[in-house]
């Protein structure tokens, strides 16, 4: 797969073309604004509820869309892709609505839940050892043995057109000019998809890429100018987007349109998460408000200006939930 | 107060002249579906969350629209009314927004958390004690010594017909016809507002009034013809709907357009908390969710039709709502 690929595909028309396949679909979730609140920032600040999304996420976009490009005959044989998370929710819903199926390859320790969320849209699940096996392998084995396309989380023209769609919601919806957009960053699809509208649709826009500390790939990438890793042996309560170096496809493109990369510390993704709850009444996921965090810990200026970020999902259960609310800081 | 005056007042006009009037003032709320879900119920689930209001609460449609009616001499002398919860919020925001100023009658045995946001947004709190006083003295005496207007929660037309935005917003957004919606029922206005709506802009949909066990005051007295107190000595959750008998000019308008009253427990009403958290990823207090938990336990049926619920208001802290999703029913 090419960057220029990429860049001829995702353009503000294939974005638009992406929406309308997406219409009816999808939901076309609200753009959050407290109005008291931004009295008190002294800025506008705007959240975009994609943990509100079909599947509790913005992967539904890219992965039906990318379903939608397949033949006949492709459908006929599915998906594939490798995914613990959000993608494999979105992917196995957008199998189950065409009448296609899919197939999640995912670690053996993958949690209970999880699994049993996946096989409730459909899918099957492969399992793999995280020890003695490789997961690209195995997708690639099952490919082999079924004709499968894999499907994946974000390197693909039509996954962008599609996840960009939240980008556009965003820009539609805003009311006014919008001066930066903060979007919480794992393999870099949806920020690049993001940084690709706003720079056709709306180029003052300043797009960042939000990630946790430790996992600033992409910002220490777009410092660097190429591609560099995360160190090895970290973590983070931002299992969403921990992800290992930056996209090659994504990273062409956030190298040329981003105005930066921000981090937030668990510490303060956990305040985040408590604001979004107390402000504007949502549940999110760590890795969704990495954004939000970088706002908050005073990286982007939001005062006198309006500020928007992907809330990226609300996939998180209960108990998780509270102890993250419950833990101080 | 009559409720001649309420019958004339609060109509399918008087309701589209508040929209206006609140247009930009208070947030257009999302009227969620989950698609999947739906899939499951067999039915269409829709929940109108108020929760996401400005001040997290549907009440400030009322209590703005009630005071846009004041002359600017009842400005300048402010407002003043008892509550200990979403009211308060409403009113307190309405009166720093129109630059009046409003007293906020509470016991003095109030949450901290719940005095310093109302005091936030710029209202004076006169305490009063729970054992040797009675609130609506209260009222009276700062009336008398200040001349400042009332606004009740619920027992004004204005009030109804802001109240009644909610509704007409469920009606316009829910992209066809709607069988039934189950409003949780305090005081009454907004079920009674939302019953005026329905009858004459939908009169096919039935409206329900939806109450806490041992606290169906409305229920009861829609079955008896006639307004009964509930008994006392008994609790729920459900903080925000424990009103002792339905109001007189909300009673003569239920009484007449409701199709009947539900109920539901504390437990039902915690498991519905937590299916709003996984479903639709929203934060809700207790007694906002008294409808979706009546659709839950099968006393609305939502196969093969469309059933709307309000949810009414988010104001809870992060360690109640904890220990409510944590408890087990």
């Amino acid at each position: 797969m090419q960057a220029d690929i990429a860049d001829s595909a995702v353009s503000l028309g294939a974005i638009r073309d992406a929406a309308r396949a997406l219409d009816g679909v999808v939901i076309r979730t609200p753009l959050l604004e407290n109005l008291d609140l931004n009295a008190m920032l002294g800025g506008r600040l705007l959240l975009k509820a994609e943990n509100m999304q079909r599947t509790g996420a913005f992967k539904i976009r890219g992965a039906y869309h990318r379903m939608l490009g397949l033949t006949r005959g492709e459908l006929k044989r599915g998906a594939v892709t490798y995914s613990s998370g959000n993608h494999a929710l979105g992917l196995a819903c957008a199998a189950q609505i065409l009448g296609s199926s899919a197939v999640i390859v995912m670690p053996s320790d993958a949690p209970a839940a999880k699994q049993a969320a996946v096989r409730a849209l459909g899918a099957e699940i492969v399992l793999y050892d995280r020890d003695t096996q490789d997961s690209a392998d195995v997708v690639a084995q099952v490919i082999a043995d079924t004709g499968r396309i894999e499907v994946p989380p974000s390197a693909h023209p039509q996954i962008m057109a599609g996840a960009g769609t939240a980008a556009l919601e965003v820009l539609e919806d805003a009311g006014g000019p919008l001066d930066a957009v903060l979007v919480p960053c794992g393999g870099g699809g949806l920020t690049a998809a993001t940084a690709m509208l706003m720079a056709e649709a709306s180029p003052e826009t300043q797009v960042f890429a939000a990630e946790p500390f430790l996992f600033d790939d992409t910002r220490r990438s777009l410092a660097a100018g190429q591609r560099l890793p995360n160190p090895k042996g970290n973590r983070t309560i931002c299992d969403a987007i921990m992800t290992p170096i930056p996209g090659e496809m994504t990273f062409a493109i956030n190298r040329d349109l981003l105005a930066g990369g921000v981090t937030a510390t668990d510490a303060e993704v956990r305040a985040a998460m408590r604001f979004a709850f107390e402000h504007f009444r949502i549940v999110t996921e760590p890795g969704a408000v990495v954004g939000l965090a970088a706002i908050l810990n005073g990286q982007v200026q939001i005062a006198g200006r309006t500020v928007a970020t992907m809330i990226t999902g609300g996939n998180i259960d209960t108990t998780r939930f509270a102890a993250l609310l419950g833990e101080t800081t």
